[in-house]
């Protein structure tokens, strides 16, 4: 049973803490949060599938019981590598291998160049490992595109498009793509950054990357989905001309002509979900997902069906393609292979 | 440029060729083909673009100039993993890197445990690498499912399925696929062994085993899709009641109960040709290829665009769900970390 360390217990962590357990794959042995009304309290005052050990919520590392150590790390804290960057440091001083739900470190080296390299190097110098995962970034719209590419020759550009019905979908997830807000509101919380999915940038320049695609620009539009007739939701009614939600839409280019282009919808009522991968290559790929992919759940699995990924890869900062394809892990699955003896401060 | 080494150099290998060519990957630098209707011609009197080196087929590996080494092997020569086996042993023997289209070597256990076993360690020994792949086996039916499963718990099964159209196929494929033979003559095929599709039960398994799913028993059986009406291709005219091409269904069942199902048609004239995978897991998989993928540019792209991969991977006998993943690689592609400096024979 892999003894995992769980950085971050608000909702994304506890949601990943309760996966983790019901999948048998690992049970989390230690507890981090700075939040003032979650640190001392016992994994099970926070979750309803707390595991065998149950630990006390520490507020750093430095508090941590050491006897035993960990196989892994799971920090879901924030999205910005800037605001995960001192745990990632001290975590991967120890040697740890870690998955991120951190979105720009999908593909750090877009807007953190410089500490990419830092963090690689580190990781490299002490066998540290470090990979940022998810659904979308992640999965859907950078991971599975690349994957897809794989029949491909002369790969040219490509459409990848994710339109989610977010009604059953949690309400914070409701109320984090504006759904409810006047176009002013919308357009004041867009302005501030308060509203916006983070990631669709790095998921890009992840496909233009790992496809051989160059852009030499590009650019990110944000715009709500405007309800034309009343809607029903778990935040409550949401009337004509209200936002249900929110369209993004990432294009990267080269010589002012679109080569990429990312499209996110989600949004209230919202028909047709679905997820759609088109590339221009040798050849072409139209490749859908019928109904989409529920957003919640695939998080927290792939978060999971990571750690044997990130446990067996060579020291270093890694990706979603430079790690051994990610796949459904259980408590049974055979991991012919797999090294499980990295510890943690042992 | 990465010199690499041809062995086998018939119809299928001299695809791989060109477009290995057409790439700018890399450089035929050395061709083998016992054939002794092949052996002893140049590359240029067998392929349209032949490269820079234009080398003469030699009937073994033990005729090749041997002065400057190769960064890779792609071996196209059977679908027996027995008659492949002494090429493998010979190239793993001088620590190769190792891309191979025999269908059997997709998933080595299911038929040749020993085999697999007595390669996987002579490759650990020598710092050899060894991979199978194509497009069917290699990627729809078994590493694209697997692939997809990334954002799921609870496996629970799956129904996997590839529908080709053969009418724009080429003349050796449709003949592959019995189009137009007579119910008999369709019979009397399948009962030698010489018409069936290779490689359906190394997919069944591949999927059973990485996507940690039992089974306790599997079948197979191939029939003719009867033409209805009168049908035109390469081959010439199909009339009704004449085999327009094969249906095969590999089963995986637990307990007598269906748990994995591949099915696999390729006819003249089929309508709707898609692939598609459906994973029953939490959240289920609904994932469609709308109008399919052409299997002969697939085959040999993947072939090319896996060479990287097996380059970089730790020495032993891999898989598609082992090696990173493979994606479209061009002469232009950046691979970060990729070490080429693997010579077999320097």
């Amino acid at each position: 049973m892999r003894r995992v360390l769980q950085v971050g217990v608000g909702p994304l962590g506890r949601m990943i803490v309760e996966a983790l357990h019901r999948s048998g794959v690992g049970v989390v042995a230690g507890a981090i949060d700075p939040d003032p009304a979650i640190r001392g309290k016992r994994l099970s005052d926070l979750v309803h599938d707390h595991g065998a050990i149950d630990p006390v919520v520490v507020g750093s590392i430095d508090e941590l019981a050491l006897d035993e150590g960990f196989h892994a790390a799971i920090v879901s804290t924030s999205s910005s590598l800037a605001a995960c960057a001192p745990t990632f440091r001290q975590l991967l001083g120890f040697g740890t291998a870690i998955v991120s739900t951190c979105e720009e470190l999908l593909f750090p080296w877009l807007r953190h160049r410089d500490l990419a390299a830092e963090l690689d190097a580190l990781a490299r110098e002490t066998g540290g490992r470090l990979l940022g995962t998810g659904v979308n970034p992640g999965f859907l719209m950078d991971t599975l595109p690349v994957v897809a590419s794989a029949v491909c020759t002369d790969v040219r550009g490509a459409v990848i498009e994710r339109v989610q019905d977010a009604t059953t979908r949690r309400v914070p997830f409701q109320k984090k793509i504006g759904a409810g807000l006047t176009p002013q509101e919308f357009a004041k919380r867009c302005a501030d950054g308060s509203l916006r999915h983070v990631g669709l940038g790095e998921s890009l320049h992840f496909v233009a990357h790992y496809l051989g695609v160059r852009i030499d620009a590009w650019t990110e539009s944000i715009e709500p989905v405007i309800a034309g007739a009343e809607l029903e939701c778990g935040l409550g009614q949401i009337l004509p001309g209200q936002a249900a939600g929110v369209q993004q839409i990432a294009r990267g280019m080269l010589n002012g002509r679109d080569i990429i282009r990312l499209e996110f919808v989600a949004a209230i009522g919202q028909p047709d979900p679905h997820d759609r991968i088109r590339i221009d290559a040798d050849p072409p790929i139209d490749l859908v997902l019928r109904g989409g992919v529920h957003g919640d759940l695939a998080t927290t699995n792939i978060v999971i069906n990571s750690l044997p990924c990130i446990i067996d890869a060579p020291p270093g900062l890694h990706t979603m393609a430079t790690v051994r394809p990610v796949r459904a892990i259980s408590a049974t699955t055979p991991l012919p292979g797999s090294r499980l003896a990295h510890h943690i401060l042992s």
